[in-house]
């Protein structure tokens, strides 16, 4: 028995996420009528998740669900913005109600986990394509990429290239270490560092959450503040099944190319830096200084006292044979 | 020398549509921030259109871009809100300047017209898909499709039917008649029905927009409103080129089923129809009364007193063999 649209909606979607009282009408509608918090900006968003392109073919559908919402959510996290509201674009090839199910199932239990709503969307046919589009609320300014200066202290969250080493295990191109299931994890289930996006507002000058990888990353955030970056090799986070896995240099090179990650990198004006350490501990918080921004453009890597040479910075999705 | 997402989104998607003052941060952080008018409620909708489902392959660019923010449009039209602000995801096989550019002309051109501000979104390689998400506002209550009654008028607007000839000229399943270029335009370039949907507030108990076909359309605002709907097969509007392009028969069978319409249909109670004909008179607004809802569900179509039997109601995306 085929499901028809309307079938699939309300069984999948109707009551997705969580029950907000601001959500005057939800799914069901030409469109969702939304209750805006007064003296609040509205903060949007909207990212998409291919198959075949930002996650291989035959992916858990909880996965591609938790991650569709999840890379939404950094972006928020990224801003400082507290997320509400979501809408999901779902194109599939067919209606395969295990994979629905499931899928449902992973972005439903990452949307009650920040409280958010799904209030809208669509659901085509075709190639494998997820569209997310979140809503979020701010008050007071949102954390920019261009507010970051030379001088400013340069930190990233968790531990970077964990995810793009999960991919590696999950496409088959890295034999299983020991702590492959950790990996594995980072890449299917990424952590959006909204709590962390939301304090940052109180102490940093510039953030960007790190999708394309870190070195990319912190250069676009460094461009829009007019400036570029040091990074200091020695101090890269890397975990201790990513080294594992890789061995320290290629645990170092991923941390820098990867991808995937869905941490913040972030500056810190030298005058609030003690601010900093000493209300949001890094061990508590889960972030570490990795360098400095500087005047002159672009981001240098440093090691033992030299520059480093990358091959590509990041992920592009329009550049050939990157 | 290949374009990088960066530069893509920098060329074509910077300034696209209108510049608005309520628009804090646009295109370029990862997230947009933007200032909600005080005592309006926000109204958000998405849509997706993906090559060779909703529109064949080779369709003009600029129609691509067009049709992605009109279906939109049509959306916020059926709750009677005033469109402000859209993010865009476009998923694209490569990265091809002439088509970019002819794509954001079409979606700039409807922007500019309704106001709109393209404010975010994202652009990812794979089949060609197109998501937009768009936001409105609205003050007062919405028009939705559950307010519906018994006895409430039917309309709907403009000559639906077009559309559905229109593609079928462009996919070369009909000879082309001698006013071919009209229904062509009216696939290739609908019309969201956005002034009316805002009028209609004061006067319509229940809305939705027409993309699926008529007979389904006006089905599932019954279903909504707990009733059913009758039809007069004479009233139906069919425009003289889809009348001379199929004959009179098929040109109200296209009107019913054909879907890609964008036009709206609506109901208004019995006590409401003299001040909704003189303060909007349908010669100048464009609408035709079709019918009245029943309370028996499912929706009739009479001719010369007698029901009529239909193969199938509109466009299901996940039913097989519609």
């Amino acid at each position: 028995m085929p499901l028809s649209e309307f079938d699939l909606i309300e069984r999948y979607f109707r009551s997705c996420g969580v029950r907000r009282e601001d959500v005057e009408l939800g799914v069901g509608d030409d469109a969702a009528v939304l209750e805006c918090p007064p003296g609040q900006r509205l903060v949007a968003a909207m990212d998409t998740l291919v198959e075949g392109v930002h996650f291989p073919r035959g992916c858990p559908a909880s996965s591609v669900g938790h991650r569709a919402l999840a890379v939404n959510l950094s972006d928020l996290a990224a801003m400082g913005a507290r997320p509400a509201w979501a809408l999901l674009a779902l194109t599939l090839p067919e209606a395969d109600e295990a994979w629905l199910a499931e899928f449902a199932s992973g972005f439903a239990e990452l949307a009650r986990l920040h409280e958010v709503a799904l209030v809208g969307g669509d659901t085509t046919r075709g190639p494998l394509c997820v569209t997310v589009q979140i809503l979020g609320h701010i008050s007071g300014p949102a954390l920019l990429r261009s507010g970051g200066q030379p001088g400013d202290a340069l930190f990233v969250s968790g531990t970077p290239g964990d995810a793009a080493a999960g991919l590696a295990l999950e496409q088959g191109r890295l034999p299983a270490p020991a702590q492959a299931e950790y990996l594995r994890e980072r890449f299917l289930y990424p952590t959006p560092r909204v709590a962390l996006g939301s304090v940052l507002r109180e102490y940093a000058s510039a953030c960007i959450d790190v999708s394309d990888g870190l070195l990319g990353d912190a250069g676009k955030m460094g461009a829009a503040s007019g400036c570029g970056a040091d990074i200091a090799y020695a101090d890269l986070p890397v975990s201790q099944p990513l080294v594992e896995a890789v061995g320290p240099e290629r645990a170092r090179e991923l941390a820098l190319t990867g991808g995937d990650d869905y941490e913040l990198c972030f500056s810190v004006r030298p005058g609030n830096l003690e601010r900093l350490l000493t209300q949001l501990p890094p061990q508590r918080w889960g972030y570490t200084r990795i360098g400095t921004l500087r005047a002159t453009p672009g981001v240098g890597v440093v090691r033992d006292g030299e520059p480093m040479a990358f091959a590509h910075a990041g992920y592009e999705h329009f550049v050939r044979g990157s």
